[in-house]
């Protein structure tokens, strides 16, 4: 599935310098560089997450016949809706959205009754007046798109970096406050190349959303973990909810229609939604810092974290419920990052990225005036990573990891002598809003599990004492000669901070209070603090100098192709095209489509156990079911994280499919678009309906999506 | 699917030498040869193919806790008969023999009418006279086996290799005629571990077989060349013969009865039946042969007639029928040696085969005595296939390849000089009975499709004139400056050897009639025989450093470790222990078994198109199947091409399955066995039944099957 994992890369502090972009010239392009820009050819190497203002028309021309004129474009942008960490889609007349499953947990939990939970049952709203509102639940629709880059970069004027950092998110702050005063909007300035762009979206919020259907999450995440991620599959990952304006259901002409056949292999089809993060115009020292650096670190963590949910789930139902969720976004998180470092270790990739750099660099290296501005751009952000790899194991575990309350100690330790220094001197955490947040998140009142903790903290100081020289400081403040399990019974056993009232007491008792705190924490944390801050220091100024000269490369590519090269995700709204495709697959083919007949088939051939279990009333409704019917799909689009809930729509604007996931060949399109055997993969929109008619009995809704209802009239 | 495929190690003409075996050490094993010889590790390397004279008493009781005893095995060994190139079972009391549809195919085809195709339509005898008898078709039952290998190494005295090959063959043929000429029994004396041992099996011959049932042969290969080597998997790959005495079923105790229950997950399960061939035993020279001589030139070539196949047979339904059989045998071979050179490339594969051979090599060499007799065959094998790779592109080409017709004419020219010669003078084909056996090859009356034959010399030509250096004197006489294509339409067109009558008159004719013809085929033959003879008779004397110096090694590692290290197969009866078991798979995990609603959705979901297309039997019959029986299932049984039709039986000598395949990751395991992913694939008892009751109205078999009625009451 494909929740949104934003910044993996961790290229979250841009900074910006004033150098204004000078084209490269884009013809004399290598033949690695595959081919002319906007061409299919360069669509293989940087894939196909086309923003709103520059679509792609001539090679939709050329690849689909098809040319959408812009009231088409306008109508399908305003129909795709975003919701917090996903995306949507208006598919009525009034306002019913269609989305994951998996996007609408938060509202499905909440809206649940005391005595039920309707993760586990579904629930399906009777009539209008069971709509259950979702608290705190609210879209945004992209409304207006305008380019801002010369207003952002002609305010930055300074000459040191931290200068221009302050420069620019002033003047984006400047342009955002503007925008929003002027027309009512939710504004946003998006970063596009890194820095070579800059765009002001605007978006009209919907806050109040009510949930009108969703199935059990034993088919709509049908399969679990073990087939999260893959194809052929059986998911019917669907929440829908309605848009309400005055207490009644909105009314909009921007709308997706339903399909009447649905996809069929071969289509052409159009994925509208916002893609989270991707990573295809890092440098070749930036995705070898991933492979080599990043993922084996988060890889081992969740990896911990993953046996350490299991064992407590294990132990009771109450443990269950109130862990499983971590467990999911664990087992979710770390299957990606699994099938992005495969991409990672991919020779085939990595060569087919070193080419391209090349091939860049030499034409860049070609021109004296290009060469002064961004020619060393790569090799300043190599030697950036090859200095942070250098002290990478005191970076991975000098800190506050591991465990909850540790996390609190370390930040009631910090904010005293934080709070002391001027702003730009903080550490990045502790900056702006920074310190109030810190104040914030120490004062939770969040319960705390010390089976758990214990248990982390133990998983987290046993890999550091086997990655971490014996006689480092970190170790021996913290083990004090001491197992890492001993040292975590003793110092979880016996701190007090997992009472709001201690992190109060010390919050407010400032530096005196926390230097003659006797709580071991505390005491750790003050011996921990030091050794951190200098790593951390030096780690963020390591990651200025390649955001910095990340920026220029992102300016030199802008330069050099424009808009033709799609930029790198944003989480805003792209276009993505594509075909409904089957795929060589485990030495054989996948076919294009799964159907009912499959899901039945997966149930029988794991004898009904779960993860492949079947809801009871899919049991009940198998007569009723045309098993034939499509259930899920696979296609061609480029899309990840943050794509969840996006609608698959033809060249009418009519929907044939909602986008849940990728299969796993498709991961390690988070650095190469590639479309061999990377799928996206979609419910059908003939299975929603089969499965709302004949298991749901919801005609009702089965009919609005199909327009031969209106809500009105029930 | 498993048809067998013979000697692709080319090591087909085994020397011996007179040297006795010395046992070398085992307990010295280094970790890299994978712990002591019959446990689980050991397995790990060289598999599980038991010979019924060494079972592993001790492995299946420590792993299984299952200890047959001696009526048990030979109950099995006799229930389990060997059919000319496959396995097979008696099923019943009645001479019910169960096996492969792919194994029945000539029968199938030979019996059918002149106006009904059993392969298209299905078979089933209603009554016993409704049995139709199979042409030429037999089985044997392995009655008794012996050790004769001081029997067979007394009779070797002679010096040179040539001498022991011609003792060898003879002690052999007088082991063979003296077993034959006192039991009446079928006797065959095997070369186990390339020399290491030799044992004598003696089958009891059953020559009247008729044909009881055979489904449809798009259900029978279900997912065709796709799904061929893979799974999930949907076949119902099976067919019924009867074995009859005096025109009567026979009577047999010796029969496998029917489990009630079937395969389940984590059954301990063994499979009966007669590997073909496996590389286990190569040294890692033979094997980079292999990967980078033998295979890319198989693949190669099959590549080419697959492409000509499928072109000839798009033209017309004649041309299909014709052709479609060579079609399947190509793709067949085509995916298997693709997996096996897979598994070839696989450097993690590679790593534990030299990690095997150093550590062997160093115990052998750790002993003078050793040292002696066998430290220096891994090098000279090497450098044997050295010099061959140094001539490899001659050997591929040089000769009268690519065309039925030019390989008439190549053995026209060579038959009177090879003649002339003493017999080990000759070219290999053409020793002992070969010569009379060119005489018939080339007097074959079957058709000759000049098209066919345009098409496929014509791609030999090319890959030869890419291949071979522009000057070489082989293209110089075959293409005589013209085209590949036009060559071949010339020399295809202009000879007058389609004819059997020419053929005759050149072979009666002699030295003289092929000295003075005009043929265009003669007299390019004539140019072509000097140049293909040296390189056949140097790569002759190549071989038999090799297999002289495998033989060899054989011994060594016999004399280390006995029968405890299971043989390379052979095509004699071996039994495998396994268990039922799903496996990571593309992301997830495959079940162990599929289901009946499996085969309805992969029709679906290929919207009911060939090869997913149902047979019109099987559509009809849907709503009267139980679709959540098993269909097909997954074991860790070690099988390779021979096995087809192996029975699948339970710890009560039950039938639980019928081998018909492996999956696409067991293709590897031709060079090491290994079972993480590798899995034997069979349909299962349950499927059987119920198609067999339900699909094809044969509750008479199936009754037979499940032992509740008795043949003679119907």
């Amino acid at each position: 599935m494909l929740r949104a994992l934003f910044r993996l890369e961790t290229l979250a502090a841009v900074l910006t310098l004033s150098i204004t972009a000078v084209p490269v010239p884009a013809q004399t392009a290598a033949p690695a560089a595959a081919a002319e820009a906007g061409t299919p050819g360069f669509v293989k190497e940087f894939g196909k997450m086309w923003t709103f203002d520059a679509p792609p028309l001539d090679y939709w021309k050329a690849r689909y016949g098809f040319s959408p004129d812009q009231a088409w474009l306008d109508h399908v942008r305003l129909a795709a809706v975003r919701l917090p960490i996903c995306s949507s889609s208006f598919v009525s007349s009034e306002g019913l959205v269609m989305t994951n499953h998996h996007c609408g947990r938060a509202c499905i939990s909440a809206v649940s009754p005391p005595d039920t939970n309707y993760q586990r049952t579904g629930f399906v709203a009777r009539t209008l007046s069971d709509e259950k509102k979702c608290p705190g639940l609210y879209l945004d629709q992209l409304v207006a798109i305008g380019d801002v880059t010369p207003k952002i970069r002609s305010k930055i004027t300074a000459a040191t970096a931290s200068q221009q950092v302050a420069q620019r998110e002033a003047a984006i702050k400047a342009v955002e406050d503007e925008c929003q005063q002027q027309s009512g909007n939710v504004c946003q300035v998006v970063t596009f190349y890194q820095g070579g762009r800059y765009s002001l979206y605007q978006y009209k919020r919907f806050s109040d959303l009510r949930l009108v259907m969703a199935p059990e999450e034993e088919i709509s995440f049908y399969g679990g973990d073990p087939d999260n991620f893959t194809f052929p599959r059986y998911d019917l990952d669907l929440t829908l909810l309605r848009v309400y304006e005055n207490d009644a259901p909105m009314k909009t002409e921007h709308f997706l229609k339903w399909s009447a056949g649905g996809a069929k292999e071969g289509d052409p089809v159009f994925v509208i939604g916002n893609p989270g993060s991707t990573g295809r115009l890092l440098t070749v020292a930036q995705m070898e810092s991933l492979r080599d650096v990043t993922y084996p670190g988060q890889l081992a963590q969740l990896k911990r974290n993953i046996t350490i949910y299991h064992e407590i789930i294990s132990k009771s139902e109450d443990a269950r419920r109130q862990w499983e969720n971590q467990l999911f976004y664990a087992e979710n998180s770390y299957k990606a990052i699994n099938g992005y470092q495969a991409g990672l270790l991919d020779s085939v990739i990595m060569v087919k990225k070193r080419a391209f750099e090349r091939s860049f660099r030499a034409r860049v290296n070609a021109d004296p005036k290009l060469r002064v501005r961004y020619g060393d751009a790569w090799e300043k952000i190599a030697a950036a990573l090859a200095e942070q790899r250098s002290f990478a194991t005191k970076s991975r575990y000098y800190g506050f990891g591991g465990s909850q309350l540790l996390s609190w100690a370390g930040i009631l330790v910090r904010i005293p002598g934080e709070a002391g220094l001027p702003d730009s001197a903080r550490l990045p955490a502790y900056r702006g809003e920074g310190l109030e947040n810190a104040r914030r998140v120490v004062l939770s009142d969040a319960p705390v599990d010390k089976e758990l903790e214990k248990l982390t903290l133990a998983a987290q100081l046993t890999a550091a004492k086997k990655e971490l020289p014996a006689a480092d400081p970190f170790l021996a403040a913290i083990l004090q000669g001491r197992s890492p399990e001993v040292a975590a019974e003793a110092l979880i056993e016996g701190t007090g901070l997992a009472d709001p009232a201690a992190r109060k007491a010390l919050l407010d008792g400032g530096a005196a209070a926390v230097r003659s705190s006797t709580d071991p924490l505390i005491v750790v944390a003050r011996k921990i603090a030091p050794l951190s801050r200098a790593v951390a220091i030096r780690n963020a100024k390591l990651e200025s100098t390649v955001s910095a000269n990340a920026e220029r490369i992102g300016q030199a590519l802008f330069a050099a192709y424009g808009t033709s090269l799609p930029p790198d995700a944003t989480f805003t709204l792209r276009i993505s095209d594509g075909v409904v495709k089957g795929y060589p697959m485990n030495g054989t083919r996948a076919p294009y489509k799964t159907s009912f007949f499959g899901l039945y088939a997966r149930s029988a051939e794991f004898d009904n156990e779960p993860p492949f279990r079947l809801p009871e009333r899919w049991q009940a409704a198998r007569e009723r079911l045309d098993l034939s019917t499509p259930f899920d799909f696979a296609s061609t689009n480029d899309i990840i994280g943050g794509n969840s809930g996006s609608p698959v729509i033809n060249q009418a604007g009519e929907v044939v499919g909602l986008i849940f996931d990728g299969n796993i060949e498709q991961l390690p399109n988070r650095f190469i678009y590639t479309d061999e055997v990377a799928r996206s993969v979609a419910v059908h929109s003939k299975g929603i309906t089969e499965a709302l008619r004949r298991v749901y009995d919801a005609g009702r809704i089965a009919d609005e999506l199909e327009g031969t209802a209106k809500v009105t009239s029930q």
